[in-house]
């Protein structure tokens, strides 16, 4: 094994100037690659064009009324049936929205904020509210608790979903925990899965808040690079068995199945959640894009369909994701200082370079690479060790990837052996 | 001029006997109408079905990127400018959402509770906010000020808008009042277009609340009976000649011009708002619907031929309301205790008797014909004389107008006579 800090002198000099020099011939080139977010690929957006293709032939008539005028606030029937189907809860426990999850979290946060959680004070009147924050995670949920002045608690993650000693002792003690963000499966940006024992405790979590929910932010729910091979325990079966079902909201979308942002996403919960849900809604929508809904339900058709349509995706996007693995593994895999994360499925891959995280995403910036700013997959954007850089390897080409991940090689050279 | 109350005994006695038949014979029909919300028909929904079968075939990559793709929180570039052209207003005024204008509304309201506007307190941490409520007027605006806890203060509606005397002295004395609700152009229920008078001096009020807002709701924007007859005075350049740009939000939308609450619906303001609000929706949603956008645009192609597919909404109306009118004069024409609006565009004609509209609109439901619950089109519910009636005459077919017509008429005598 390599430890870059345990070279001598001349070795690091030596090192140091090849890698500078080969970092310099890339920049050379003045390439730019933006791997910054999470999108899918032109490529990608084609495999729904079918949808598009077809919506004029779609029957817009559904048992509900018809789809193209006013009514059914909680999404049409075969829309609540399919993403029903795809988290395996009932019908009545789905309400299907536009296409924006986050949106969905936000509107759920806001809710209990002015309203209050089914009865309870309203957020907004407390002294302090708190969401644990399992980290590295999704910048975009740590920005929702910004927003909202929510404390942020950051909780590890480990090799099997996030601490859960630490997530129970804090949700059972302190009832101004409110809330805990989750990506179970896939986890953005680390590609966990939460292990079976995780999503048990999990649902038979005790808070000490009545009112304390899980944002099960099922993101990449059938985004599989291996086919189906990894299976997420379904929460709501454990939580059905103890009765916690009203705990759990879970969100789906079809962002990374269909259109990025014009696609549809879906909220699962308790009956009595959507009832509740649907009274505050009242006020504020007369129901979703629901042709849209039928667009997506006659494309999409079931979920083994949908199945189907993710190994076309897969498929363009394992490529991109068995390169990062081949090229680091060959630059890195003698190296104890420098680890990246495995993913089976989503969109991200993490690497982990201790105390230099800043230094290798700047480096890489000015030679064309930009990368998510380092620290963003931490709660305040406060990455403790500056340890993490989130990768989305979806949107660049073969080519473009080949040149990042040589730009990502030759910044954490040099940033190894400059200090 | 037939006087119901001035009649004699006997007089009254035979009306209300033939009337009561009518009424009778009417209900034993078993026919159900229902006249209770502004929907598109069946028929005007067709209009807009090509749109979706050219969905295939039009261009999803734009100046912005690709319109499948993540970006534009702000909208399409060409969705901007198509509404700030409908609206007379500049593209960078311009945010394109997605279907529901009621949803931006009850946003713009939720910011402005939660955050307070444009650096303003927070409304939630005041003792009172209090709305101007125009009445009769559109219940869903009145709801949404009950869900916040608005306090609401209704403002009678006269022949050419509200009361301006009245709204001046408010909004220029108490600093609580912090909003306005208006449909200017074929007013919701009583179909009058704001006259230029009252549209500069809505644009020159001077309200004692820096954060007061005017919501300008043109839902029916093109929504001429009769083409384009009808000009509504555009508020901005009033707005803009006296610096007051910041204090008015525009409303339009497509769900009476494409599909109902699956359309795209838009929020004119000035730039600082614009900047403002971006920083805020940022937190929540990561784009609108852009693929509905671009299908949108596409369809619509500009102002004119937006004009030219309302025209076509407006042949299938028109009949509608006007034999709404010939009936009614008929029966009523000279009876003094019976007015109704004859409107020249929109989706709605108010019939007002004092004191009988419950009864009236009970009697209809009973012999099958729904209208809205009287009382709805005022704050709280309350309409203080019991005299507006609200017809929503879009969805039922010719016959069943005729029906439903026929009903009201003999429900209006016998209320009449009965008392």
């Amino acid at each position: 094994m390599v430890n870059y800090s345990k070279l001598t002198k001349e070795q690091r000099a030596q090192l140091f100037e090849e890698a500078s020099s080969a970092y310099e011939a890339l920049k050379s080139k003045g390439v730019s690659v933006d791997m910054t977010r999470g999108r899918p690929s032109k490529e990608q957006l084609q495999i729904a064009m079918p949808m598009l293709q077809n919506a004029g032939s779609y029957n817009y008539v559904t048992d509900g009324g018809d789809a193209r005028n006013y009514g059914e606030p909680a999404g049409i029937t075969a829309a609540r049936e399919l993403f029903a189907k795809l988290m395996e809860v009932e019908r009545s426990e789905v309400i299907v929205f536009d296409g924006s999850s986050l949106d969905i979290m936000y509107n759920l946060i806001q809710f209990a904020m002015q309203f209050g959680v089914r009865g309870g004070t309203p957020w907004n009147k407390l002294d302090r509210v708190k969401f644990l924050c399992p980290a590295p995670g999704y910048d975009r949920h740590f920005s929702i608790c910004e927003n909202f002045g929510i404390e942020m608690i950051t909780v590890p993650m480990l090799e099997d979903g996030p601490d859960m000693d630490m997530v129970e002792s804090l949700v059972g003690s302190d009832d101004s925990i409110k809330g805990m963000w989750c990506v179970p499966k896939y986890s953005n940006p680390t590609g966990i899965v939460f292990s079976d024992e995780v999503v048990t405790r999990m649902a038979k979590l005790k808070p000490a808040a009545k009112d304390f929910r899980v944002f099960w932010d099922n993101a990449y729910i059938v985004h599989g690079l291996y086919g189906d091979d990894d299976k997420l325990k379904n929460i709501f079966e454990v939580a059905k068995s103890v009765g916690s079902e009203d705990m759990i909201y879970e969100l789906v979308s079809t962002s990374k199945i269909t259109f990025a942002g014009s696609g549809v996403a879906a909220l699962a919960t308790s009956e009595a959640n959507v009832a509740d849900l649907l009274k505050r809604i009242f006020f504020k929508q007369i129901n979703p894009n629901k042709v849209n809904q039928v667009m997506h339900v006659a494309f999409l058709k079931d979920v083994e369909n949908i199945k189907k349509i993710m190994s076309q995706h897969a498929d363009i996007l394992r490529p991109k994701f068995e390169l990062f693995e081949r090229k680091m593994s060959a630059a890195f895999g003698d190296c104890e200082e420098v680890k990246w994360s495995k993913p089976r499925g989503g969109y991200f891959i993490s690497v982990n370079v201790n105390g230099a995280a800043k230094r290798i995403v700047s480096l890489a910036g000015e030679a064309g690479v930009k990368f998510t700013a380092a620290g963003s997959t931490y709660p305040y954007k406060r990455d403790a060790l500056d340890s993490n850089i989130r990768i989305a390897p979806s949107v660049p080409s073969m080519e473009e990837m080949e040149f990042a991940i040589d730009v990502l090689i030759s910044s954490i050279k040099i940033a190894l052996l400059e200090s």
